[in-house]
């Protein structure tokens, strides 16, 4: 196994130390399968098993340590790279310009490199997000979240959105590719399809949000994606992570990695858990976390925004809570 | 001239249409100088000339009709050509996605294809900036508008920034590049040093924003852009312009090009500007024009949102109308 794996690795890439890291020798052998032993080696909540009591050592091997803004210097990203080593990140999440450097930072510890690619519109050409995926591979990025061509998507140009994740999959391999749907302009239908999409086209990841878009991860999207591509795809919840609450929530619904720049809060916050367990997921009003509360037509696609107003109208909890469309 | 021109055009590009469908041929002969007689060619208010008095043909001739939203199908940028032709448009601002379909739709009209690089981050590598850039000229866009590296320029890595620019610059020969700031999340003095790199780097234009960004286009930033940059370099005003009346104020600002979505709704509301004229360029309260009014720290940097404070609390006008800090 080994073998194939320092194979595939030494085809046009940057040796990489996932292996030592992570103490895994199967990952790359085994990719048609999708992720399922990277997953069971990680020990996280999937196959089926969803995360009961909480666990925080666990939840932080869950996080992508995230800093994707455009004015972010260079001592930010060292930040963020040194965080991920003290509290045990999975990864660090950033922009392609600074692989490289992050990839130097991280050498010896266990915290991987994690780039963006086509980010955050996903509208460039299926070209050229292959060729970013490759360059990052190649620099030291172990995993890739690329982003769908969420125009041709909206178009129904399944095919065309398929070739797409399988260009940016072959180009990145040995390194894995997460799949941002950008759930937040997509109807509940179009999630499923896209999910699907994704798995065929062999990504090792589904994920919800660029952070850029209308708004970001909620447990109902993560629900919809978790049911769809099963126990061996990993689902990765990301957008508007911003505390121990939401995490949690995510996590219950099926997500096995978050994509948050607020990991640290989190697990600070993770530490308050034992005094209310049951508290976490009670949501105060169930329409707050529903992504029908947060359409806007200024934000939307008109038929996105269609699609929820209607699913709001006949909503069970639009009497009671729901003022929204009153 | 014109043989200069063709054999650069021929070099590995798409024939252009740029000398047919304007009528000169001396554009990209003469790149090294700026943009001096493509300027005098369209009629436009700089060399020191701000434009007098109103002329709708002339607006719509400084327009960049733009669509870069993630989630815009097919549908959208065939109908934003065909508006482009209808009301006189310089050009359709696109993703790369779409530039080769909007090539073909804008055939044999006057309109030409404008496509972001970069876009909205422009962290990605210089190598694949001028990789992007290259394939979209190749598709036929005649303008491309990149995105400096925002986070470089914050850590004050000029000669890399520069650098970054060149090599689009280079790559997009004989396009015309355009160098977005993302003056929101600069201060004044990296705006001045920022117009200056792109300029040294051989741009055709500076350009404030991506539209994404914590704020748009502020006629103060745009004097300042024109002031740097003399009358023979492009000033593009781009991201909030919503409005003849924001429109026009940027153009007596000292911007020739203005990126918008509203562009219909410009010229419409242009019409009405014989009833008033100087009542369009009085501000109802000067602080709105105010860039400092729009600073967040949740959105800028914490060095960005200082100096925008700071200059906040010594201005003029403070004590009579600005409440954003008291």
């Amino acid at each position: 196994m080994w073998t194939i794996g320092c194979k595939n690795l030494l085809n046009g890439h940057r040796p990489s130390e996932r292996f030592l890291k992570n103490g895994f020798d199967i990952v790359h052998s085994n990719r048609s399968q999708g992720l399922t032993s990277f997953n069971r080696c990680e020990g996280l909540s999937i196959n089926g098993e969803i995360m009961e009591n909480l666990d925080i050592n666990k939840i932080a091997k869950m996080i992508d340590h995230t800093e994707l803004k455009s004015n972010s210097g260079q001592k930010k990203i060292l930040n963020l790279c040194n965080e991920a080593k003290m509290f045990g990140f999975v990864s660090v999440c950033i922009n392609p310009h600074y692989v490289k450097f992050a990839y130097e930072q991280l050498k010896g510890s266990k915290v991987l490199v994690c780039s963006v690619v086509g980010f955050p519109l996903g509208m460039n050409t299926s070209e050229l997000k292959a060729l970013e995926a490759k360059k990052a591979a190649r620099d030291g990025a172990e995993e890739i979240d690329m982003v769908i061509n969420v125009g041709a998507m909206r178009d129904g140009k399944y095919d065309f959105v398929k070739n797409d994740i399988r260009k940016v999959v072959k180009a990145s391999n040995p390194s894995h590719v997460k799949v941002i749907l950008e759930t937040c302009y997509l109807t509940d239908d179009e999630i499923v399809r896209a999910c699907e999409l994704a798995v065929e086209a062999g990504a090792h990841f589904v994920k919800t949000s660029t952070g850029f878009g209308a708004f970001g991860a909620f447990p109902e999207h993560i629900r919809l994606m978790r049911k769809t591509v099963g126990p061996d795809i990993g689902v990765k919840a990301s957008g508007g992570i911003m505390n121990f609450k939401d995490a949690w929530r995510m996590i219950k619904a099926g997500a096995n990695r978050l994509g948050t720049s607020a990991g640290v809060m989190i697990l600070e916050g993770a530490k308050l858990y034992k005094f209310a367990p049951e508290a976490w997921l009670k949501p105060e009003i169930p329409c707050h976390i529903c992504p029908s509360r947060h359409a806007t037509l200024a934000k939307l696609p008109k038929a996105v925004f269609t699609y929820y107003k209607k699913k709001c109208l006949t909503c069970e909890h639009r009497e009671k809570y729901n003022k929204f469309y009153e």
